[in-house]
C-alpha cells in the first residue's frame, strides 16, 4: 500500500519514471520499489549500471524521507556494489534510521528475486519546516 | 578529444545513453561529460534529480576508471549536493586522485554552465588484470 | 567471547587501546566493543568527539573483517552522527553485510546504554591472500 | 596563523590533544594540522591506524568548519585510504567546497612529507546560529 500523499508525490518524480521505477509501498519512514532490468539498465560491462541502482534506491530514500509531509532535501548519499546483476527484477526496501527536527537518514538495500544483497545505500536529508500537503 | 578505446567504451553504456549524458573528453585517468538539463531529469520538485547528477558523475567515473585499459569494476561511491540545478547544461569532470593496481580513487565535480559547484562525488573502483583492448 | 586469534590480533592495535576501548566479543564476521566516556574522548563542545566515535567503530570493524584470517586492510569508510554523546558507556556492533573473495563490507551502529543509536559506519575492507594465523 | 578565535576552540578539543594533533594554521574555511607518527597512532599491522588518520582530518574539519564563528556540528564524514604510513609527519589540508546558511562541506587531504597521498576526508556539518565569540 502506497500512503496517501505520497502516491502524488511520487507521480510527479519524472526522473524515476523514465527509467522505469515501480513505487510499490510506502509507510510513515519507510517505502519499497522494484524495478525490472531492461537493456536501458545496463552498462557497457553488459551488467546493471551503478547509477541505476542508485537511481532505484534513490527513488525509496525520497519516498521514505517525504513520507512525514516535510520538503527533505537530500544532502548526500552513498552507495556500495555488493554484486552485479543482470536480469530479473530488483527490489529496493528502504528504511529510517534517524529522525531529527531539521536531519533525517535512511538505509536502503537493494536485493535480487531470489533475496541476493546487490547493493546498499544511506542517504541523509535536511527537513525543511514547509510541508507537502 | 576522447582517448582511443574510451570512445568504444562509452558507446556500450546504454544507461547514461538513455539519461543524455555525451562524453566531452577523456585522457587517462580523466573524463568530461555534459547533461542538458530536460523534464526527464527532474524530481517531485522540479528540480534536477539527485540520480540523474549521480549518473552524470558516474559516466565521467566509468570512463576515467577505465581510461588505463583495465576493466574497473565500482565498488562504492559517495556524492555530496550543494545546490539545487534546473535549467542549462551540466558538466561533470572527473580526475583520479590515486590508482594502485588493485584499487583506484576517482573525484567527480558537477558544476553548472556559471561555474557553481552542483554536486561532487568520490567514487573507488576494483581493477581487473582483463584489459578491454 | 573472543574469537581465537582475534584476541591477539587486537592486542598489538596500540591506538585502539590509547583511546580506551575494549574488545568484548567476535565471531566470524562479527565483532563488538565498548568505550566508557572520558574526558580525553571529548571535543571543544564537551561532546564525543567524532573521531573517538569513528575510532570506537573501527576497531569493530578491524575485528569482524580480520576475523577470516586473511588480512584485511580498510580502503574506505562512511560515518553518520545521529545524536551526541555526553557521558556512560557506548557499545559498538558491527557484522559483515558482504564478503567476496577481494572485498567485504561491514556495518557497525555505536548505541548509547539505554539503546539510542549514536552513529552508525560503514567500511569495506580489501582481503589479501596472506593470513594472520 | 591561527585565526583569533580558533586559537581558543582548538584547545578545547581534548580528543585530538589526546592523539598528538598540532594545529598549524587556520583562516576563514580552511585549516591545516600535523601529527608526528608515533607508537600510539599504530594499528595491528604496524601502520598508522585508519582512524588516528580520521581523527587528524577532523581535527581540521572541525576547525575549519567553525572558523566562521557559528557553532557547526559534525553531521557525516567519509574517508577514502590509499598508502599506509608508517613513520615521519603527517599533514592535513581542508578547505571548504561549499557553504550554505545551514550545511557546508569541506574536504581534507592527509599527505606524507614527501607529498604522498595518504587519505582523502569530505564532512559536511550542520551550521547553528550560535556562535562560539
Amino acid at each position: 500500500m502506497v500512503k496517501d500523499g505520497t502516491a502524488g508525490f511520487y507521480n510527479k518524480d519524472l526522473f524515476s519514471q523514465h527509467i522505469g521505477i515501480e513505487l510499490l509501498a510506502s509507510s510513515t519512514g519507510e517505502a519499497r520499489a522494484r524495478m525490472e532490468i531492461k537493456d536501458h539498465h545496463l552498462n557497457s560491462m553488459g551488467t546493471v549500471h551503478g547509477a541505476a541502482l542508485f537511481a532505484l534506491a534513490d527513488a525509496v530514500f525520497a519516498v521514505a524521507s517525504n513520507s512525514h509531509g516535510n520538503i527533505a532535501m537530500a544532502i548526500n548519499a552513498h552507495i556500495s556494489f555488493m554484486q552485479a546483476a543482470r536480469e530479473g527484477v530488483l527490489i529496493a526496501t528502504g528504511r529510517e534510521i534517524s529522525l531529527g527536527p531539521k536531519l533525517a537518514s535512511y538505509k536502503i538495500d537493494i536485493t535480487a528475486e531470489q533475496g541476493a544483497l546487490i547493493a546498499t545505500f544511506q542517504g541523509m536529508v535536511y527537513r525543511k519546516k514547509e510541508t507537502h500537503w
